[in-house]
């Protein structure tokens, strides 16, 4: 594909020798893992976008937060550029290597610290798995609410560094609203404390402008997250519907009804057929769309939620609502939704996963623009969205074998392009980083580019953290400038009163 | 009192002639309101901590976007500072002038630009106050959550710039968590937009960076605040304890069993006894503690939730428990808590409100640390805590015509230390400003300082915006280096895996 790091555009990089990288790595930290033959970095040249495909200078997998000090610090003195990689499930490419680089794996973080169960906490290193920490607090009654769909494999350090989200963070939030202090490492290597224990940090919130931020600002060390006590009840409906529009509309009667769901998903018909054929979760194959909503908390509360949503999405056209009966329904409801993506590619060659957001209410608009755009580059789109806030993942299909790739990914382009129009934006859950690097350009304008530029230089002056990645250079800008779609309006009419 | 800008420890600012000033700001711009007699001057010496007055160099009060701009860029090349102020009733000096600046008051930014039902969200100007967004909104049956105490007063670009709190944001969180997009000027007078309508903006989170950060990053030009629907029902439960720490057990067990109250307060029984003294809410004088806890949701939900809690409380020995029997009862039960501190200021003719916040389970041992303090200091303190957030405003009664004044002030500044020891933090909800500027050596070492001057940097590198506040320079830490208690811990064990 097209975005590799490119000199050209993003500015150079100095060429290291790989011997003499290894032999100065092994003098300074003796301790530490590297990897530097052909065949030990194959498995490191991509992460979950692998499309994009780049073997590093050499990989380093260290296992003590000394260690990762005078890593930087030898990557500092030396210019060497620094990729972080949590487990390699992100989607953007955000732990694409750089063949001048060193990519720097913190897999062997991976103790749970502490679980406080009367402070509601756990301290974990950054290589522990979304989904250990909620097994660690289920002794307690407890868990960690952010569930992206890898969470079986993901890291809480790589989650940090995307700001993950998940089926549930309609409700419960995203990374960010769920995790209250971090220990990173500047790039210098010295070890500081971002947020606290306690509501609100004094001085800038520099823990959520860490969140996020794809490992261009530091490297995390230490993670402390917000451990949720586990709803007594959860129930799952499943409402059909005759037209997207009409499921769409569903979704903000619900929102401005004030029930908040902890789970609001939508799918249309293509995902529903190629989900039914592959699971067989009990969706109706017929329906232009679907609904799951789940409703968590008190048990009582739960049932009289699921009697007023029922109401609600009947008054809204629902053609059929349907109370999973039982535990296992439940699940078997959700399995459809959670093996979607790979339903949509036992029917297709190839199929490339969109990942952009939009205010809820421009939900019909978009619906139908994307379903133009599909027809125009004569390509299928299957929609999956976390519908309840409005984060599109539009999957769309092609055959790579067929020369229809280049045509998938303008498809891909323009249908962002779209939500950027709308007022949304390029990335909801999965990150920007190599993959999205281009859209940065209809999505910032150049002085909102310029300040996203001034904070990374204040933590990293020499841009050696994950150059290329997440924040576009104006020069890249420049050459993609025909994109620029500034949230598709006059910008600021309110400079008109001066 | 001891704060004010010193020179000595923050650095020097360039005195300008207040005459040459007020020329070349009425030649660049003709239409703008410029105040620089002393009488004129005088309102706005201070903010809401009246304790600190200072005249500024001269007062504008601009009315359209441009003429900020326009007088962004003449500070800027006059190398003039600027410090922002909405409605002035901030608790710690965030707002206070600089006798060698401009005092740039917002309060004619006070338009409520849109408030849109299907997108549940509003549009202002940033001199809109907090509790005027919610009367818009409720024509459609929403509301904005964050309620601080001044929420009849205070402006939004207020709230953003101290990212405010308030009553119910145990729930519905804090300023950032409430709002989804800024507008805002850099101090070279770029418009720039923070944040987006939809979920999670990609690049850096600035616009949580820009939230809390006093007016030391740009200026707030628009605020896109999200809208809630008002929830069906509200119930308030008042429960008596026998000891400060039986109530702040069942704190701790509320949350733990999953109930999520809309807020959860605790007051003391001094300050019980002064706020029955002066409303009547029908509080037990005779007890240590009391909690009150306000439900709040569907109809059913909060009767069953009113159950569950009544029983948790009856459980941790609460002594009664007494459900407010009808809407006016739950707003007599609210009245004495929102009215607590005028009522202390009846019983002392002088009183120090504090701020600091600590992890939860430390409030047995936090109230006992203070009732020592208290007694080592020979003043008394009443106690007001937002008990769901760990929240404390401990009272602090002084006479400063007996020259109690600079005990009433110690003993502040060892309550605050006491909470950082915790874990906690030098400040909930009521900022950092120019009061709290020395505890932040306290609370962070110099690594973490000199982040935040970085950023800083990034955003204003000749230091004009608001200086002196929130983020001490590294000399004046050096000058109070004894008070330097780093979380109370040796730092960073990790490190001994080494």
């Amino acid at each position: 594909m097209s975005y590799h790091y490119d000199e050209a555009v993003d500015g150079p990089l100095v060429k290291h020798d790989r011997g003499a990288v290894v032999q100065m790595l092994k003098a300074r930290i003796p301790d530490l893992t590297i990897l530097y033959e052909d065949e030990d970095l194959r498995p490191f040249e991509c992460d979950g976008l692998s499309a994009y495909r780049i073997a590093p200078l050499v990989v380093v997998l260290p296992d003590a937060v000394g260690q990762v000090q005078e890593l930087l610090r030898c990557a500092s003195e030396h210019r060497i550029p620094v990729v972080a990689r949590g487990a390699g499930t992100g989607l953007s490419g955000g732990a694409l290597p750089l063949e001048k680089g060193i990519l720097l794996v913190m897999a062997k973080f991976n103790r749970i610290i502490e679980v406080n169960e009367e402070g509601s906490f756990a301290r974990v290193e950054p290589g522990v798995r979304n989904l250990a920490i909620s097994q660690a607090a289920a002794k307690f009654g407890m868990y960690y609410a952010p569930d992206p769909s890898s969470q079986i494999a993901c890291s809480i350090g790589g989650n940090v560094a995307e700001n993950a989200g998940g089926v549930h963070c309609l409700k419960y939030g995203l990374t960010v609203h769920n995790i209250v202090k971090l220990k990173v490492l500047t790039v210098d290597g010295e070890l500081v404390t971002l947020g606290s224990d306690a509501l609100d940090a004094p001085g800038f919130d520099l823990m959520a402008l860490f969140t996020g931020s794809e490992g261009m600002l530091g490297i995390v060390v230490e993670v402390t997250v917000r451990l949720l006590t586990k709803p007594q009840s959860a129930q799952v409906l499943l409402a059909s519907f005759d037209s997207v529009e009409n499921a769409g509309a569903a979704v903000a009667d619900i929102i401005a009804a004030g029930v908040i769901p902890a789970g609001l998903e939508m799918m249309d018909n293509l995902a529903i057929r190629a989900t039914e054929d592959f699971i067989r979760a009990g969706y109706p194959v017929d329906a232009a769309a679907i609904l799951l909503c789940e409703l968590d908390g008190v048990e009582s509360d739960v049932q009289e939620d699921c009697a007023a949503v029922g109401a609600l999405l009947r008054a809204a056209g629902a053609t059929d609502v349907a109370l999973a009966k039982d535990e296992a329904q439940r699940q078997r409801f959700w399995s459809g939704r959670k093996n979607a993506f790979p339903a949509v590619g036992r029917i297709s060659p190839d199929y490339y996963c969109m990942d952009g957001t939009i205010p809820r209410r421009e939900l019909p608009r978009v619906l139908k623009g994307i379903q133009r755009l599909s027809e125009e580059h004569r390509l299928r789109v299957a929609n999956v969205f976390h519908a309840g806030d409005g984060n599109l993942h539009p999957l769309i299909l092609f055959d790579a074998n067929a020369g229809e790739t280049e045509r998938a990914e303008a498809l891909g382009g323009a249908i962002l392009e779209l939500c950027v129009e709308v007022g949304g934006s390029i990335t909801g859950e999965h990150g920007v980083g190599r993959e999205k690097i281009n859209q940065m350009c209809a999505q910032f304008n150049n002085d909102e580019l310029s300040l996203f530029h001034a904070v990374k230089h204040a933590f990293d002056p020499d841009g050696l953290l994950n150059p290329g990645k997440n924040v576009p250079t104006l020069h890249r800008c420049a050459e993609f400038g025909s994109m620029h779609v500034h949230r598709g309006a006059l910008p600021f009419p309110e400079l008109e009163r001066f």
